[in-house]
């Protein structure tokens, strides 16, 4: 059996099996040679392919046309992209950890072993967001791209919002319905989001910066008083991965932020991801699509397949042309707030310039540099302290204000 | 000198000086070897290419790597591609109206001869919505496909809702920054809206319509009452091309529509396009970006090259797959609106089921089939009247029971 233009899958979950879905909607289910799962007796629909358990040899991947990775470790899938890499084959990996931890170096394999390695489900599921920037941004300075990366967190945000019930309870719901994992650490706590961002940021700016380079806060503070908050003032919460160029400047982040109805942001709801592109030559872009699920991430993960068939690959025509530098000293405009003003005192941060706006001091406004709320991250989530991005001049002014005239009436 | 990858331009307007921008910026000025202009003496930057005057003479494209035409006439741009598709090149367009009106033929010429014919150009300016829907929803049956594709009559919009001035005065300053033409009937007529719908109904749906068989009517009878109503009722009016597939009845039309602000087209302003696309498995997508402009649509004429470069074709996957058929008899809800009722009792129209929702009867609310708008749309052009699709339930419910409380107590 002949096996030039076979494909060897590794994993079967939600996304192995809508990738599978296309295959066979589209005649080429014969294309599928061997699927490598955990457990081979595990009940499921009868596929034609070969079942293997798992046990990374790639020894039998040289004759592949095509390795698609699609196994939840990060660690195991490392190997399996690294390993087929080296022997010049073509690989699509929907692993955003693997990726943002090691992307230069998959590049790297990638040109001098001559495969090609695609990835468009690693990042914001349906939407070809990679695509995008990679092909109609390549020659355009790409200015700003930011957007919600996750849509678990978002989900969250959505209940929190519209049900008034606890962060507890929504993230309940959200596992209960399939939406966030047993552990949700990396969904919630804004790690998922922050892979997608290296990832998007290599591709619109041309720069690879670490995972650990980078602040992430996510939306576990986030309380019912927040919430109020946002609503009193017409603003939603929502977990925003943002990246911008200014100058030579790379700014990176992963936080909540207030957004208002003006921003395209505000209407994107539940398990939706989105992402905002501002260029110098197209302009602003906007991409609203569903961030995960079997079909909708299948269908991406088949049509990287397809452009592999057709010769495809990332051009990363901005990679390392520029001297940009991370600029984590960047300083924000946030609302932090705790259940008492004493959490906010512990986390060694230097509030004294911050204004407080409420009537007890827990709930504070000011400017912060990105390093400062990186380096007490973990005092920060301890103490239960909410951190909430705030970019809206007019109520900044108008917060500031009413504070003012609060402090005159003591 | 060899032409072995060379380019011949037809037409050196907005968006053919921004496809030569992108050349030269990405050091591919020498790949351009003739432009064809009108005025070969006119005032113009220098550009290493020939300059030739408009005389199509397509002997020379023979030695052409690609054709790429952005004139403005329809007609003499139909010689210009259909004649090179024929001899096999690439051709690149961004010509709607030809495109529409001649997409079968053009499609069957690219296929017989071995040429690529690519025109992302033409639909939604810097929106790469073709080849989305060529690639990524190619397997994936799509029910709708809906959105703002006409940048000018979305910013007069925009001025009416915004500024409170009458018709005449926002396209009068429309004409005046450029946003509109001197003879603005395509745009404000819903023409141009209707070629790229035309466009995304052959790639979305697989079913290759003409444009004088599917209904378009456009935003020129628009009154300030139209759009006090529509901010009375939380609304705002959008010209909406939208196509949808229920079975094998195919439903497409041009009309200004009532949206609120759950719907994403709400927030689109001035001179932006969006499209929401409706898929079985993708599930929901949303583009917003510039409709039209230099830089903008050079962008994506420019990727078109680069995708002719690589190989690229649009595959047509769904192309007369199905028996779709055009669905005329749909019915829609939509009010109608004049200066007094008369002009409405004048349009052909059988009103007798209409429900008055103004005091002197001159704001009707109905439903009406596509077709008996599309047979009476001269007259409803003469008269005045206009035309607005409502969708929200919640608020034709409204409108009615006001009615039939104001009835009881006349």
């Amino acid at each position: 059996m002949s096996t030039e233009n076979k494909v060897k899958l590794y994993g079967f979950g939600a996304v192995g099996q809508g990738f599978h879905s296309y295959l066979v909607d589209n005649n080429e289910e014969d294309r599928l040679h061997t699927v490598i799962v955990k457990d081979e007796t595990k009940k499921r629909k009868p596929i034609k392919a070969i079942l293997e358990t798992t046990n990374p040899n790639t020894a039998q991947d040289k004759t592949m046309h095509a390795i698609v990775e699609l196994i939840s470790s990060a660690e195991e899938a490392y190997g399996i992209v690294y390993e087929n890499l080296e022997i010049g084959k073509n690989v699509i990996s929907a692993n955003k950890k693997l990726i943002a931890n090691h992307l230069a170096e998959l590049v790297k394999a990638e040109k001098q072993y001559n495969g090609k390695f695609l990835y468009e489900g690693a990042v914001c599921g349906s939407i070809p967001i990679i695509r995008i920037l990679n092909d109609l941004f390549a020659n355009d300075p790409v200015r700003q791209v930011s957007g919600i990366f996750n849509g678990s967190s978002n989900y969250i945000l959505s209940k929190l919002f519209n049900e008034g019930i606890s962060y507890q309870e929504a993230l309940q719901q959200a596992q209960d319905l399939g939406f966030a994992e047993a552990d949700p650490t990396s969904d919630v706590g804004g790690y998922d989001a922050l892979y997608k961002l290296i990832i998007v940021a290599a591709h619109a700016f041309g720069k690879i910066v670490k995972p650990n380079e980078v602040l992430n806060i996510g939306i576990q503070n986030i309380s019912l008083a927040d919430i109020e908050f946002a609503k009193k003032h017409h603003q939603k919460i929502k977990l925003i991965a943002k990246s911008s160029l200014e100058g030579n400047k790379l700014i990176l982040s992963v936080l909540p932020t207030f957004v208002n109805s003006e921003n395209d942001l505000f209407n994107v709801e539940n398990e939706y991801n989105a992402v905002l592109v501002e260029s110098d030559n197209i302009g602003q872009h906007f991409y609203k699509g569903k961030g995960a699920g079997s079909l909708p991430t299948g269908s991406v993960v088949y049509s990287d397949l397809k452009a592999i068939d057709a010769g495809y690959s990332y051009s990363y025509s901005k990679l390392d042309k520029q001297n940009i530098q991370l600029a984590n000293e960047e300083q924000i405009n946030v609302v932090l707030s705790a259940e008492t003003v004493s959490n906010i005192q512990n986390i060694g941060v230097d509030i004294s310039n911050f204004t407080p706006i409420n009537f007890d001091g827990s709930q504070l406004l000011g400017k912060i540099a990105l390093a400062d709320l990186k380096r007490n991250k973990t005092l920060i989530e301890q103490k239960g302290v909410s951190v909430i991005v705030i970019e809206d001049e007019n109520l900044i002014n108008e917060l500031r204000n009413a504070s003012v005239k609060e402090a005159v009436k003591l």
